[in-house]
This record gives structure tokens, C-alpha cells and sequence, in this order.
């Protein structure tokens, strides 16, 4: 079952040398998330391929320009192409009537619903919770109210050995072979051992966004040991008091915080406009974590079952 | 002197094949004017290696996304890029609003003056004046209060035949021939005619800008005689009734409108999604008003004096 983060947008507050706004796409499942949604976004999504109609839940996470302004023509669109989904939008205050305000003046009553879900300030909760996976916030420190979202898949079910299955077992009985349970009779007593016929499920994965931040080292006891995570890195190291007075983080302190939370892999984006080349970026951060990748628009991460 | 319309944007209510929403920059005498600016403008102004610091005034014909989106990002940047300079904006009443709920929620507070200008529905007025040109409001037929912007060069100073000037004229004299005075001494008699000495103006030049718009006849008596119109054609005549019923043009209309009018040069844009190919609007347009041209993203369209 998929497990795929593909980046829309890898700048900072500018856009600038054809890098865009936030926004990226989680796939988990085949459930669509959204995270973040800066200007332009629909544009990447066309230029990808990717289709926006299956996108039900869109996690934003302050209300800075460069994290949301692509989601009034996103929704425009959405509109213009007769959706009928219900969308949930997941902000800090302020966005409802941001949305609301424009939908007023253009005389638009969208052809789906909208629900907000407001996040709170400093708030570590689980806003999101299907069959398969849950979403928590995760509490940033920034400029203004902001919130990462951690995306985690539930305990899977047991596998059953098809090798070992023994032929005219009831769809109950492997159903309870999965969820753990021994087959047995109607007395209760034990006709087939779980553990003889199954093997242990599949490994339930886990990816944390935190953008954008101020290094943070409480972040690391939320996110231990998730398999990937991605964190802001607007600036390099020689912008050292630059990222702490604008409440940003640079590519050493993002390398820092996964080698703390002992993640397995790192994604750093949100680059500042003053970066045209990012190999430096990059090789601030391998030394200190060496698992780390530059999510640059277009590309891909894939986690394996 | 200058008079140059570079497109940033092409498409109709949703970007397709490339095409951004609605924005283009009018340069006159070195005077920058931005008209529309849906989701991407700056990326397109960028993309283009034009600086948006020596824009001074922006003009919004409506509130529909796909012609303001870009504005709230093209703010930040200015912010983010330390501008002085007062910007002026004019739209039909909502966008302060729109923009001042933005700014607050993501507390900001702009480096420089915003001056919301507000327009007036079906007037006709003139909104920017200054030594060289004026800008006057087109009222057009869409579902919201929507209007056009017409340029106009005022008319120019008579130009000095420098192979005839005699020598020791003052700088007084000079002007004065400038304006179509004769040169006179003290007493007011005539020491040189103006005729002798002077050439007739430079031509002033004029630009229309009229998107969204239903088919209007009574756009053409506002803009007669002008050098270029730039006109919505949404669709092909293949869609008139949906033009007809979204109060948008078909290419056919629009070359009619250029014919009425008796402009001498015709750009065409806004076109709709549905069409991947812009060859059957051009050919459309052509054979009612043969000097028709695509107005696509990235092309100049200069006036000559």
C-alpha cells in the first residue's frame, strides 16, 4: 500500500530560480492529503499529473502567504470542475474568513462543501483519524500561531501465511487470524494457533512536517523514531541569527532535530531566496544526520512496507 | 518613449497547458502599470526578469480569482523585499477588505502605503492621470461589477526640427515652441514662427484592456481609433451559447468589437480551458479583423510612436 510524499513547493517566503511556495502532496493508502497549499500549487499539480479531485483533506499550517495562498484558485478550481466531495480544510483562525470574505465578493458558492477544522495554538491532538492512519498536530514555534502535522498509519493487521493455510477456513476465522486471534471451535478450544499460521504485520509507517519553526528540540519527543520527517531548513549556517530572529531553522539545526528524534530519514526544504545553489544546504546537514535529501519540486519519497 | 504590453498570463478561469491566469504589465514612458493579477503573477514576472519594484499602480477589472489571487503574494514579496514606495490599487469594492483580513491574520504590516482606489460599477471615468497618459474605466458586462481600463497618451509637445533651431535660443523660448508658441521679444513682436522651427508631435498612442465581457457594442465608443485592444475571447463560436450565458466573448465577438471600433490592432486572451490548441480562436477572429494576434505568455506587443 502506497506511502508517497511528492513535493509541490521547496521555497521560503519568496518564491524565486523556479522554485515555488509550500505545498505537498501525502499519499497514504490512497487516501490524499495536502499539506500546505502556497501559491501556485494547483499549477504544480497540473504540471505533475496529479489529479486534485481526490484530495478530501488539506492541512494548513500558519497563515503566512507562502503557506496558503494557492488555496482560494484551488478551490475556484475545484468549483469550475463541479466537485461534489465535501473538502476539510485544517487551520489556525483566520483562514474560514479569508475563504469566506473572497467567496463573498466574487459572488461564488462553491459546488462542494467546506469544513474547517480550527487547530490551536501549542496543541498536540489527533485532528484526523480514519480505518487507517491518524493526524496529529505538532506545536512550532513561529512568528505567528503555527502547527506540523504528523501522519501516522495504524497497527496493520497480522499476515496470513498463504503457504501454511489449511484448504476450507471460514472468512470469520481468517478475520480473527488476522486481528491475532487463535481459530477455534464452538467449545473454545483451539483448532489452529494464531502464530502457526501468520506472520507479523506489516510495518506501520509515519511522516512528520514541520514547517515552519525555530529549532525545537520538545518536537523530537513527539516525532522518535518516525521514518521520515521533514523540516524546515530556510537558511544555512552563516544565517545562524538571521533563522533565530525570524523563528526559522537552518539545515544544521533540521539534521540536529532528526538525529535527536532518531527518524530514518530527512527531507529539508523551505529555502530562503538568497540560496540560488543548494549544495550547501545539503552538506551543512549529511554530516550531522547523513539520511538527508533536499525536497525539491517534482520529486518523489516513497516509504517501503 | 516606450509603450509596451508584455503578457503574464493568457488563461480564462482555470490554468491550463501552461497558461496562467489573467496579468500583464503596461509600460508607458517608463511609467509600469500592472492590469490583473491572478495566482502566479509574480512567478510569471520572474520567470520573465521583469522587477516588480517600479510598479506603482495596479488595476483589478474584478473579483474573480482568477484575476486578483496573485495580488496577495505579490504584496509579500514587496514586503519581504523592503519596499518604499506607495502601492496604488483599484479594484471594484471588496479587495481592501480582502487583503487587510490577509495582512492581519498573518500579522504583517506592509514596508510600505497601500492606496485602495475604489471603482465604481458601469462608470466611465478617468481613475489616473498624470503629465503623460490617463487611464479611464471601461464599464463591461460580466456577472460582477467588472470594468476595463482604457490608456491614453496625452497628446505631446511639438518636436524641436533641430537642423533649422538657430543658435542662442533660451530654454524659456525653447518651451515655449514646445507648447506651439511662436518665439517674440520683450514687446511681443515675432522673432521666429513656430512652424519654422518645429515638427508636429509624436502620435499619442492608446491601449484598451476589456476582459470579463459579454459581446458589448457600447464598449466601441469608448475606445474608437484606438492602436490596440486587448479582448477577452473565452471561447470558440462553437461555445457561444456558453459565452452568452457567462457573459464571456467568443473570438468572433471580439474581432467584431475591434471593427466597430475601428482600432488598428487586435490581441485576444482569457481563453478557456477547454481549448488546447489556440489555432481555431485566432482563425476565428482572423477573417473579421485580419490584424488579430494570441496574446500569450511572455509576448511584448510594442506601439511605435
Amino acid at each position: 500500500m502506497s506511502f508517497k510524499v511528492t513535493i509541490l513547493g521547496s521555497s521560503g517566503a519568496m518564491p524565486a530560480y523556479g522554485r515555488h511556495p509550500s505545498a505537498q502532496l501525502v499519499e497514504i493508502q490512497n487516501r490524499h492529503f495536502l499539506v500546505d497549499c502556497g501559491e501556485g500549487a494547483q499549477m504544480q499539480l497540473m504540471r505533475l499529473d496529479i489529479s486534485h479531485h481526490r484530495i478530501g483533506h488539506i492541512f494548513i499550517s500558519h497563515l503566512h502567504g507562502d503557506h496558503y495562498l494557492g488555496l482560494m484558485g484551488l478551490i475556484f478550481t475545484m468549483h469550475l470542475q463541479r466537485r461534489t466531495n465535501d473538502l476539510h480544510i485544517y487551520s489556525h483562525r483566520g483562514l474560514d474568513e479569508i475563504i469566506t470574505t473572497q467567496l463573498r465578493y466574487s459572488r461564488s458558492s462553491p459546488s462542494f462543501k467546506i469544513i474547517f477544522h480550527r487547530l490551536e495554538k501549542g496543541e498536540r491532538k489527533i485532528i484526523f483519524e480514519d480505518d487507517a492512519l491518524t493526524v496529529e498536530t505538532i506545536p512550532l514555534q513561529h512568528k505567528i500561531r503555527c502547527s506540523g502535522f504528523l501522519f501516522r498509519e495504524k497497527p496493520k493487521p497480522r499476515r496470513i501465511d498463504k503457504t501454511r493455510l489449511p484448504e476450507g477456513l471460514l472468512i470469520q476465522q481468517i478475520a480473527s487470524l488476522k486481528r491475532g486471534d487463535d481459530v477455534v471451535d464452538e467449545q473454545g478450544n483451539i483448532l489452529y494457533k494464531n502464530t502457526d499460521l501468520t506472520l507479523s504485520p506489516r510495518k506501520s509507517r509515519s511522516y512528520a512536517y514541520c514547517s515552519d519553526t525555530a529549532f525545537q528540540e520538545t518536537i523530537a519527543d513527539q516525532i522518535r523514531g518516525i521514518d521520515m520527517l521533514y523540516h524546515e531548513a530556510t537558511f544555512a549556517n552563516d544565517e545562524i541569527l538571521k533563522a533565530r530572529d525570524t523563528l526559522h531553522s537552518t539545515a544544521a539545526q533540521a539534521a540536529q532535530l532528526a538525529t535527536l528524534a532518531g527518524v530514518s530519514k530527512l527531507l529539508l526544504g523551505h529555502f530562503s531566496a538568497r540560496y540560488k545553489d543548494l549544495t550547501p544546504i545539503l552538506e551543512e546537514a549529511k554530516p550531522i544526520f547523513a539520511n538527508t535529501h533536499l525536497a525539491l519540486e517534482g520529486e518523489e519519497f516513497k516509504l517501503q512496507e
